[in-house]
């Protein structure tokens, strides 16, 4: 808990409002709660501000006056948001074999694996040798987790998980501010990863935490080797992965949808349910049908495609010299 | 051994034949022998279960009176498959330092690596500290494996290998059978990895187990870092492979075959002797002609790409517009 | 320190010139001194040879009469080359606990992290559990290094890095020499991994140390999960880079760049400052204007995608079917 006269004071603000008020932790501006801060970096959220029931928010100077709550006045909004995480960032002691705290029920760790504080560990779960857990963590029952695993602060794994070596779940996302002088700043990263039942994450693979509120991993998920999900990701039900796709920030992905390898999925996208989405494709927008997708350049002999890649780059040119109005083409 | 009589019981099949044959492990319908037990799932291979020697298959109900031999008869033969592999899977213990059973020659050990049952460790082999050796692993002479290793149940390493740190050995390999109600059944691995001499292994790299036999990695092979090498996959001799590259299950590589990095092979395809496949490519389809092979969509800025990509996604409209014969041009 | 005399018959070479010489160690032509070695791979350098200040030269025998200083003679420079590395490669010993010499300061170690001989640790910092730390090594002020990092000989680490699990900085290169039966022989990288202050590398990312030189990761960069950093590689101040992005050997890249995820970029090539490259780019050019590039596929339904590309890799043959000159189209 901080007051919000501390809290402007930290980020260098302008204060309007009650310097007294408790800040329990920061929020999203559509989700934040009376004892909770949340920020406004454009206008386009101005609505929200005037409905908001955040205890306060982060504004620059043109969005003062629609601010309904308390308002903590700043140049740059995301800097001074990304400054402020730290404050609220949970510090994580050094884990040590296994603190006097945890809760093993039955489970069955290897002598050299490490727990922090108030880690849970259900019935018939393994933990394998050099793995790490920090503080916070929940794991599930008959849980298989293998050596060399990582599982930072504040995890929670439901029952049944399969967790193959050199797995991290729960690193910090790659948020940034960037100041004035194009240097960068992180954004500690206050979300937990969340993953339900009866899920699989394959070798090297890593799942960043959330912002704010958690990634998501639901039940019945398969995750190959050398994945990358980002923060604030959500994976749904029964969805599939294969190895080393990557998927960018706050990006959803629907029930029973089939990743190939190597796909690069774009930060900020939505993808329905029963989607298959072959290996190496990039979806860079939306998917709002079922349905199969494919977006590969065909391998050639190297000589074939430098012909092919040459002319490519020129395509736009040909149609303008051939002058083909594809408009009118379609349902042609 | 488990007896044909308690594995129907196990996946809930039909048991026409002798249940009191013993079963010792899975395989192939084309290796499997008398006291082995096979699957078939669709008529395509029902010649090969005419002549099988395999002591026992699982079939579904329209191939039960073809097998030549005792028959498991099950609605969904691939998912009755998968829940049976858990059956004959070997149990890790954990491993907590360094077991009374390993050989380990004069190798040198760091003090916290630790090392299953039965494993043996060839002369003047150096082991890093926290690196971890699963039970019944064998790694040959003049190794140097660095540290954060996971090296897991059955794998074996030649001489000379040099294994930096991060990478996983022996993972299991990403194989599902969907349900009914689109749920994933894992598959348990039951193959090991195995690595011939001289092998260079980069950070972070993982080696996948095979299903039912084995992944391979043959002599004299350069694996980059952050490769993902999936279920029986073969990679012949003296193959170079750059970081970042994907290889899907059961792709057999040539020798002497130079990938680059970030590229990308999809599952059940050969690859022949000698061929350079460059970077960020996608292998799509089997390769036969030794030779220099590429697939990138060029790099331009990203206006340019924004015109050229949209008419690139309408090509197929504008050869019907311009009603070009490609046939025609062959040749020409 | 190795003599020439004892050089030339590791490597098998006909010495010309002072067989007593004391070579301290191995560098590039154009920056060798009076106690280094260095070699020469074919006639483009034939004029630094003629004027380098190197203690002596491997070449081949059509170069010999034109070495200014001692030559080693030998019928492969570049397997001569690699072959030598591994003469003047440190030694690491094992890491076992918190060796004697290690100068921590009042940084918090995990109990179970591993530090090697000569490694300097600054205030504030804290190194996490099971994370290994190679002699030499030199760390900051106020890092956090988290767990299962591996941080390999050498290496160099400014102030206020943040480092997350199952990082590993040091590790071997991916350079071979392929002798005349197309096997290969690893280079010994004898170089480290030099990075500045305030500096983020995210989880499993793998940054190689460089041959002769340092690879260099400056001041501000954030790095996120799952990158691959090559040998020699120089990443210039505040560049950000996204995850699951490799970056081959030898590339530089400028100040304030950011690329996207998946990007791969190939080697020995210089981009400029202010670069932005969309993600799943593949960079095969230099980049010497600022500005945003891309380099997709776009993804479309599979059968859409399936007559696309089929046109698509008969470009060349419709364009000339069509005898279109684009060369004319310039300007227009």
């Amino acid at each position: 808990m901080h007051t919000l006269g501390e809290i402007a004071k930290f980020i260098n603000a302008e204060l309007i409002g009650d310097s007294e008020l408790e800040i329990s932790s920061l929020a999203a501006i559509n989700t934040a709660q009376s004892t909770q801060l949340s920020y406004v970096v454009n206008n386009k959220y101005k609505d929200q501000l005037l409905n908001t029931k955040a205890g306060a928010i982060i504004v620059n100077e043109s969005l003062k006056n629609s601010c309904a709550t308390n308002a903590l006045v700043v140049q740059d909004v995301y800097l001074a948001f990304a400054k402020l995480t730290h404050l609220f960032k949970y510090k994580v002691a050094h884990v040590n074999g296994v603190h006097a705290s945890v809760k093993i029920n039955n489970a069955s760790l290897a002598l050299n694996c490490h727990i922090g504080k108030n880690v849970i560990i259900g019935n018939n779960t393994t933990i394998g040798a050099n793995t790490v857990i920090e503080d916070n963590t929940i794991i599930g029952d008959n849980c298989i987790i293998s050596a060399n695993v990582s599982i930072l602060q504040g995890s929670k794994i439901g029952n049944q998980a399969v967790i193959a070596p050199g797995v991290v779940i729960g690193s910090e996302g790659f948020g940034n501010a960037r100041d004035q002088n194009k240097q960068w700043h992180s954004i500690a990263h206050l979300g937990n990863v969340v993953i339900g039942d009866n899920v699989n994450i394959g070798a090297n693979t890593c799942i960043d935490r959330g912002t704010l509120e958690d990634t998501q991993i639901h039940s019945g998920v398969r995750l190959d080797n050398l994945i990358h999900i980002a923060h604030n990701v959500i994976i749904g039900k029964d969805t599939a992965i294969a190895a080393c796709t990557g998927i960018a920030g706050s990006t959803q992905i629907g029930k029973r949808c089939m990743i190939g390898g190597m796909v690069g999925i774009v930060g900020h996208l939505s993808i329905c349910d029963n989607v298959i989405v072959n290996a190496k494709g990039t979806v860079d927008k939306n998917i709002t049908s079922p349905g199969m997708y494919t977006g590969i350049m065909p391998l050639m002999s190297h000589k074939k495609w430098q012909n092919v890649a040459m002319w490519l780059t020129k395509l736009d040119k040909i149609i303008k010299y051939l002058d083909i109005k594809l408009k009118n083409l379609k349902g042609k």
